[in-house]
């Protein structure tokens, strides 16, 4: 029932309820962390074959060894595995070292001069978009440049393409745009094939040096026997003339170990030449010796996928642990609305607008730490104070459910209090 | 004898001769390369134990799981052994990746916006002494972010201070200066103790955000029995109140793996701090596993000390057989002048001015890779065109000599054809 059609007395009584269930929560000086899209020790075991794996051997086919210098765009082995993990080909991709996040900072480096240079002669500023709710280390990226980003809201079937493309033809200084287009964090949205169609195109209504940023974290990265397909959208960047508008990330962060992976990036060869240029001064080569530790133990697409549901068989339980407490606790209440994702690391709450934070600031004080209203947003700018990202993969499923089961309660709670109030 | 005292015909006479014995080497097909500071595979082998050293412990004494995000400062036990070989507390610490380059070059963008703001007020450059010659990755930063570079030549005794000073108290607009204090690349100096002491009080001439760029790259890279001992440059800048000048690098690159090590960050820890926040919208951390492995492979400063005997009994062969061939083929002749070192990895070698771009060219029409003359100098432009950079270690020994020889050769014939045409 939904919890506005209770009458005053109703909801007090159910208010003075959950806030005596909030006090023992209180009192059970829990300490639990949703904060992070984290794996769990047990997903990180999968890979502990990593270390050692090489067994003496550090010579590639083509001679190289990978312990010394050299190779700033990673081994041959390498790229062929990021190239087929992100559809492209080996001259296409480089392989850096632990860190996406480090890649795509880079990129923007490499780009901003150009950019900012641009602003001034328009007088004017460099401008992202940025699809909300989304990832917040992207947006610190653009605020850590003096970057403008410009929210545009999910559709309930994607990004909004409308209103994507009537910003692109109004203002020349959007250059760039920051998608996480397979199971997307936090909303666990996929492209569909007319998005990717629609994201080729862009690069059309476009200033000069236009790029999207189109980070595939969670390309592998499957929950339910529904994997998305996403359509290859250098394929299409290519028909339409656009392709060095297409800058593609993705990493073994979530696949092997989170803290000691590889990381692919791949874009039109000109552009990755030019960017070659700009990383010279700063390194002579990224980390080959954990490159090859990567290909010998990933091997290829096949057996990637293969290790990949061995992720979904300790993550699923997890999602559906959520989905459960949720729909249980406060399923028909009309308080919340949540994703119920196929693949990737986060489920994405609404709570009624305003009260994302308290439910926030009541979860905290009950020992459940969740990611700050807002982070999902810009500047941590939440507009209507409502999205709340639920990372379910690091903590035991035990931990887990304590944690749900506080949360349920500050929703409810906060949601009450809310329509006390008003 | 001295080549100069010869007679016109005595000279041409040993001309010719050497001109036959360079053209049977370029009959000869040779492809010897000693260009670059790499270790050799023997030395690489040295350091095999670190893929696997792990056996499936990834867990610190303070709970921390390697595998996982996070910790950008890196792993205490990394960031105490980093403080052992920099004479630091772990506190002023950090650890990187695989590149103390990469530290070096974020270093440098994170003061460059402040150095820049100021450069426009005073209508000025920014602006680096870089001591000559030095190392061209560090010239290469400065070029990359339009930082002008100022010359100072190397006395026989270590760096000029008098004319260091004398250029900081002149122009508060120099805002850092290179320094490779432990067997410098490629003259070989360690800086002595009051020279040291200089430095400590360089930042009392210098205008607000002077940076002293201390890249103890061969900090325990020693060759004889005489490991040079560089004075604390901390604890004197403590004592003068300028250790924020102070950042020093190091890293394991030419200990362990050249390719794959980590490396080390000191300075004060207020600007350790101030670093970190520019190091976090593009990293979430370093790799740590990596930084475990290199813990237990080191373990402390005296298994360090020992690892590194080892890398010495493969290297000093190698130094004493270049000493060997200078010094019978061109010795007394004074037509070069060349550096002993007692450790790290270069010989620098100085031809009669003007000649060593002949040289290097002769030396290529034979089969010979030397470093490009100039590329010592901060813009590739040696002024008087002398200095040649050796770097001996990653051939062979077979190998080095015979590259040596024809290098000897190629030496006096440039210098025989310089003097004949005055």
């Amino acid at each position: 029932m939904k919890l506005k059609d209770f009458s005053e007395d109703e909801l007090k009584a159910r208010q003075s309820e959950l806030k005596a269930v909030h006090d023992q929560f209180k009192d059970a000086r829990l300490s639990l962390d949703l904060t992070r899209g984290k794996p769990s020790a047990e997903q990180l075991d999968l890979s502990n074959d990593l270390d050692g794996i090489l067994g003496g051997f550090f010579l590639l086919q083509d001679g190289t060894d990978v312990r010394n210098y050299g190779g700033i765009l990673g081994i041959p082995e390498a790229r062929q595995l990021g190239a087929d993990v992100l559809s492209l080909q080996p001259s296409q991709v480089m392989v850096g070292g632990n860190s996406s996040l480090a890649l795509m900072y880079n990129l923007i480096a490499h780009m901003n001069p150009v950019w900012q240079g641009q602003a001034q002669e328009l007088n004017s500023k460099v401008k992202f978009i940025c699809l909300v709710p989304g990832y917040d280390r992207h947006f610190t990226i653009c605020e850590s440049f003096d970057i403008e980003m410009i929210n545009v809201s999910f559709l309930p079937s994607g990004p909004d393409m409308e209103t994507i493309e009537e910003l692109m033809v109004r203002d020349p200084m959007i250059k760039g745009i920051w998608c996480v287009p397979k199971y997307s964090n936090p909303t666990g949205h996929s492209y569909d094939d007319n998005t990717v169609k629609r994201f080729a195109e862009l690069g059309k209504l476009a200033g000069d040096n236009f790029r999207i940023m189109w980070d595939n974290a969670y390309v592998a990265h499957h929950l339910t026997d529904k994997p998305a397909r996403l359509r290859d959208l250098m394929a299409l960047a290519r028909e339409a003339g656009t392709q060095d508008t297409v800058v593609m990330f993705a990493s073994t962060s979530k696949i092997t170990f989170a803290g000691a992976g590889v990381s692919f990036l791949g874009t039109s060869e000109k552009n990755l030449k030019a960017f070659e240029k700009f990383l010279v001064p700063q390194i002579i080569g990224f980390d080959k010796v954990n490159q090859l530790r990567h290909v010998r133990f990933l091997k290829d697409l096949g057996n990637l996928a293969a290790h990949m549901h061995k992720h979904r068989t300790l993550l699923h339980p997890k999602f559906e642990m959520v989905q459960d407490k949720l729909q249980t606790a406060v399923g028909g209440k009309e308080i919340a609305e949540w994703t119920s994702p196929d693949g990737g690391y986060f489920i994405s709450l609404d709570t009624l607008p305003g009260i994302a934070s308290v439910v926030v600031e009541l979860a905290a004080s009950a020992g459940v730490k969740l990611t700050p209203a807002g982070a999902t947003y810009p500047y941590g700018l939440d507009p209507e104070n409502k999205n709340i990202r639920v990372a379910p993969t690091y903590p035991s499923l035990e931990d887990l459910e304590k944690a749900l089961d506080v949360f349920v309660v500050c929703l409810e709670l906060a949601s009450l209090n809310h329509l006390l109030a008003q």
